[in-house]
């Protein structure tokens, strides 16, 4: 894994990947698959997730305010929907899917080796959690694998259809 | 434009594709070009955005808590980043890129008729609007063109590159 300059962030989740969030609580590690998140801020990167009361993760990132936000390249997508439709609260979901945890640097919750960029993060804000279950988090570190060249990632269009990217186009544009 | 069902909203927005959004104040509509945004609750359907208080758009958002989501196919790529890249400050957006303005039903912003899909929006929660330039907008009403059949968006990696849609792959999933 390779340092990724924090201002690079959003090149990674503005266009809506689904990812992956684990969560580390009482020496427990979980991941869940997540859809529903998107940039806030630049630099340093802000994001907001939804992170429902009724998934098993929702306590832990409450508790401990720490998370990991993994992107999966498509190679990975059964396992991605694998991790989606089961929880945390009756299985070792890194053992279920044969997914290999690896040490953060300045979180607890664990890095998903298989994944091509690994976000650290800390929750910031939870005025929105309550009512909406929304989670502001900033990145405070991220990873990027260089071995996964152009990884290709996939978008949720419901019931387990996905998109995965295709052609890329380049218009003249100023904006970041 | 056909109706339709506020239970499927989400299939469009959660892939995260690149959107416009519409404003009208005082009389004066304006456009603008979004990739910050992400669903929130299926029925009715919640969706959150940032609109910077840098962009025009913000202050009528403020002030007449509607607006209309406008989700552009691949063919408006050239138009959507034009719309990105000039203010409604100085200029009307729809006059400059011959983008077709049409009445909506429940709120006063345009829908856009090249867009495949157009989703009147009501602007329900701003405890975050001052700090992160975050909005909680609930869809009151939705439309597809049922003349674009398997739209393919365009999903922004920063500076003009976008990633058109793919293959679609279908996974054994319960999950909506």
């Amino acid at each position: 894994m390779r340092d990724l300059p924090l201002s690079k962030v959003y090149q990674l989740l503005e266009p809506g990947p689904v990812v992956l969030l684990t969560t580390a609580q009482k020496g427990r590690t979980n991941v869940m698959t997540m859809s529903w998140h998107m940039m806030v801020e630049f630099e340093p990167p802000l994001v907001a997730c939804i992170v429902s009361e009724a998934n098993y993760s929702h306590a832990a990132l409450r508790a401990t305010k720490e998370c990991v936000i993994a992107i999966p390249a498509r190679k990975l997508a059964t396992k991605v929907v694998g991790i989606g439709n089961c929880s945390g609260r009756d299985t070792d979901k890194f053992k279920k899917f044969g997914l290999t945890p690896r040490p953060a640097v300045l979180v607890a919750p664990p890095l998903v080796e298989e994944c091509f960029a690994n976000l650290e993060c800390k929750l910031v804000d939870t005025r929105l959690a309550n009512k909406f279950n929304l989670f502001i988090l900033e990145v405070v570190k991220a990873w990027s694998d260089p071995a996964q060249k152009n990884p290709k990632t996939i978008h949720h269009h419901g019931f387990g259809s996905f998109i995965v990217d295709g052609e890329q186009i380049k218009l003249k544009s100023e904006k970041p």
